[in-house]
């Protein structure tokens, strides 16, 4: 009597709660090396179960090596199996932060995504899906469907007047993951990058974790200071956002740019460009991409995460020709490739022009929430605030001149349910930004938006910074 | 005079034709510091365009920098602007091998897309798609959606008698990408890992990518000696195939599973356990993975890339509970989640239990390829080779004992269309298993396996191999 107790009642089919229980039997020391086994007519028997139930828990049990069986004698159990056994240790989840209830939700780089032709995005990917051919389903390359690129191409130059071949874009899961593969390339044992300080903190999470020293370069209202390059003492590559700086929202101005390249240059470094917004400028056209000036030197990062939406897992970089082998090379090592039919759907979204549309919609409606934003903090604050940087984006960096956001003033807002984040939190040196907010405000209605800068308001009195 | 050319056919639109005329001839200095531009009317009249257009121009201009206007003066260019011009190289395109005409495919890994339901998944697509709520277009997390693991737990459950929370299963973007993950987590700074040698070539490539320095474990027909893991001075995590060693076809005995536990557990080591195909086994059941052993101790990699297909990038990781938190900020900020369509489609195709119907299908269409190949082997060769490790899996290991396959062989194979792959491909130490071929079947026709084999004694005999 091995003492097995089945579950009729259970997916999992009898045979396999058989081969369980005698598995965790001979694991646990209770059946021991050697010792023989009930046949399998004895214990089918037992189990009030068919032998042939038995035999497959038995074959099993043998193809793994737990057990032995020879013709004539007995099934026995094999040598070396016992394993001390292990509790699972408690209370293993990871634990979110207790939810805090927040009712304007002021974070940056959300897009309205209540806005996105999700009926018609449902129709192209239907329609793509059923066209797919069956090579599609395969391995389709590291590079991205070639139709794609033919339409980012063809998207860039009509709006951004980008000449670029489909041959030097390469397809990714967005701005980070192709960051990460450029880290990759560039950033190996330890190397040095120059990024602009305040800049994004997940992307210099992402630098960091890599392993790369990180040298930062300061920033004013124009965007990256290139003086300071001239007095870096060890150079890297240099990562910069020129079109719209984060977060501060400078335009980097020509002669910059200009600077920029011929550092660059002077000292064989590449530039990677991240343009993870500027599809969204109100007082004019976009702000063309400093890869323009030399497409063999810049590395443009483009994202459609914010122009669509940020579930597709879709961006692209753009690359020089002597890093695209090492580029597939290491896509190909790391993840492979996009999935299919995301590429398809806005293949077709991009070429029947429905993004072109959705974005001078979302241009138009992001505009008229930034003027909302503004004309509120003027009632609020009157001429005791700055907004820093270009009319461009989803957010907007306010400075209070004299005030200073400490903890106490962002817990304050937490516990009123108003999120809003520091630009300090962006800063790689601390100290120098503490007068200034980032307000996210893209995702948010008219409503919401005043609310919240009236909630900002009584905060900010109340705490008498 | 600038010497500016429009052309009215371009998509390209006029104002930014000039505007691009104008800083190529500024960058290229031929408009040069200081020097005054036409006023927009002039411009306009010279070019035959509306004013506004030569505005946009020159708006844009300005906020780039490029140009600076100040009031009751002429527009001037801006200083600091010339950069020495580079001609782009030329033939810059990645090329590819001369394509060869291959008329037996021979490739391992590869499942047989043809037989994959697509309509039905095409209906599924559409259905999800239909019913994804708004939040599934924003971010939707590091680990995937809650209701994929809850069908992926099940699956595993009914499957293969796998008793895991959803909890502790984390999507990826297929094994591969889990592969590159784990590598981040546990392989930092040069630390050794202990892999089979032989093992897949890719995966190896990942782990020397992380920079990883690999000590090889020798493989026997039941997988990784795991005797010689006493034998090693410099210890760390242990990368496995246990249900089914790629390529040899092993299937790691229970005594060796738990020497490799103790072996773990005492050298305080994780065990990365790569189950990239066990769902397809001839001869029984599919093998007990060896993460039921012990949950945090060994790390499981599965892939839906082999069920289902390729191109669909998503695969999942069961992790000890000490790695989660470590491994879900990673993923935020290597490439921060799957799309989430594909997710939510995988989801239905697990609930109405599709997969379980298509693999089971796939199991007999693969078992009797296999069996196809056996035969024809046999009928071509007698009796002199030997097929290696457990009927499983989409390819089998053929040993020719006696023989020696080298370059010229393969050289010849693919000058007569066969594509084939050499197990020495797969080793890290060379010359220990040159009597030895892969044939992957899964993919392939019976006639076409059959003139394969053909083929293949041809070659043997005309080289006198």
């Amino acid at each position: 009597m091995l003492g097995i107790e089945l579950n009729r009642k259970s997916e999992l089919k009898l045979w396999r709660q058989i081969y369980q229980a005698l598995k965790d039997l001979m694991l646990s020391g209770k059946l021991k090396a050697g010792e023989a086994l009930p046949s399998t007519r004895e214990l089918a028997r037992e189990l009030n179960v068919s032998r042939n139930t038995v035999c497959e828990a038995y074959n099993l049990l043998i193809a793994e090596g737990f057990i032995i069986s020879r013709q004539g004698t007995h099934t026995r159990v094999s040598d070396g199996l016992f394993i001390e056994s292990v509790e699972p240790p408690l209370s293993p989840k990871i634990t979110n932060n207790a939810a805090l209830s927040i009712s304007v939700d002021f974070r940056t780089g959300r897009p309205d995504l209540s806005q996105f032709p999700r009926f018609l995005w449902r129709q192209l990917l239907h329609k793509v899906s059923e066209e797919l051919p069956l090579e599609a389903f395969s391995y389709t390359g590291p590079q991205g469907l070639p139709e794609l690129r033919r339409e980012i191409a063809a998207w860039l130059f009509r709006n951004r007047g980008l000449n670029v071949s489909p041959d030097d874009i390469f397809i990714t899961a967005g701005a980070t993951h192709g960051l990460n593969l450029i880290a990759d390339i560039l950033c190996r044992d330890n190397q040095k990058i120059l990024i602009e300080d305040p800049c994004h903190i997940g992307m210099l999470d992402t630098f960091i974790n890599k392993g790369c020293s990180i040298v930062p370069i300061p920033v004013d209202t124009e965007g990256m200071q290139t003086d300071y390059l001239l007095r870096c003492q060890k150079t890297g590559p240099i990562y910069v956002t020129p079109s719209h700086q984060f977060p501060l929202g400078g335009i980097l101005p020509a002669s910059r740019r200009a600077a920029l390249v011929r550092f660059a240059r002077e000292n064989d470094l590449y530039i990677i460009e991240d343009d993870y917004d500027s599809e969204f400028r109100y007082s004019g056209k976009p702000i063309a991409p400093l890869y323009t000036i030399d497409p063999q030197r810049v590395i443009y990062v483009g994202t459609f995460s914010k122009v669509a939406f940020p579930a597709l897992r879709i961006g692209y970089v753009i690359l020089p020709h002597r890093l695209q082998a090492r580029w597939c090379d290491l896509r190909t090592h790391t993840d492979v490739q996009n999935p299919s039919f995301e590429q398809a759907a806005l293949t077709e979204f991009l070429r029947t022009r429905k993004l072109d549309r959705h974005v001078h919609k979302m241009r138009k409606i992001y505009s008229q929430r930034r003027k909302v934003l503004l004309e509120s903090l003027e009632e609020a604050f009157g001429s005791e605030w700055v907004a820093y940087g270009d009319s461009a984006g989803l957010h907007v960096a306010i400075d209070f001149p004299g005030m200073l956001f400490g903890e106490a003033f962002y817990n304050c807002c937490l516990q009123n349910g108003l999120y809003i984040t520091p630009v300090e939190s962006h800063c790689i040196e601390k100290g120098r930004h503490q007068s200034k907010l980032l307000i996210g405000y893209g995702h948010l209605e008219p409503d919401v938006i005043r609310n919240g800068v009236v909630l900002l308001s009584d905060i900010i009195k109340k705490l008498d910074i």
